[in-house]
């Protein structure tokens, strides 16, 4: 069994209204300290395998295929024993 | 300057139609070995502050306000320098 955590975030460039909806919101509830907000998914996958190779190479096709728009998205995951 | 990231994830008891909706996917796109799916949020702030104390104490109170629902999900943070 494994588990993956995976991150997908926004590309620096691209403009993040999720983030700038949130900072303004903050700002209203007086949290003024608040520069910069960034929004993205957090997803946690098991995996019914022991073949770490096969989990890892795997789940690098589902970040670019699914789980992430390679376009204006970034991703990066852990894969935990 | 602090950088926080904060993870927001449905508690464990609570049904994730958006992570089963994904684990579907998975397995039609042939990755049966994928046995859980949970999605959560992801959040990176910038905190404009040299008070550690004072955007941790923030950022505590910003994820009980606003940032998670209590009542259906957990939330994590990291603060760093």
């Amino acid at each position: 069994m494994f588990k993956a955590k995976v991150y997908v975030t926004t590309k620096a460039n691209v403009l993040d209204p999720q983030g700038a909806a949130v900072q303004q919101a903050l700002h209203t509830m007086g949290y003024a300290a608040v520069d910069d907000v960034r929004i993205g998914k957090y997803m946690e996958l098991t995996f019914d395998t022991t073949d770490r190779a096969q989990a890892e190479s795997e789940l690098e096709q589902m970040c670019k295929k699914l789980l992430a728009n390679p376009v204006v998205e970034d991703y990066r995951y852990e894969l935990e024993d």
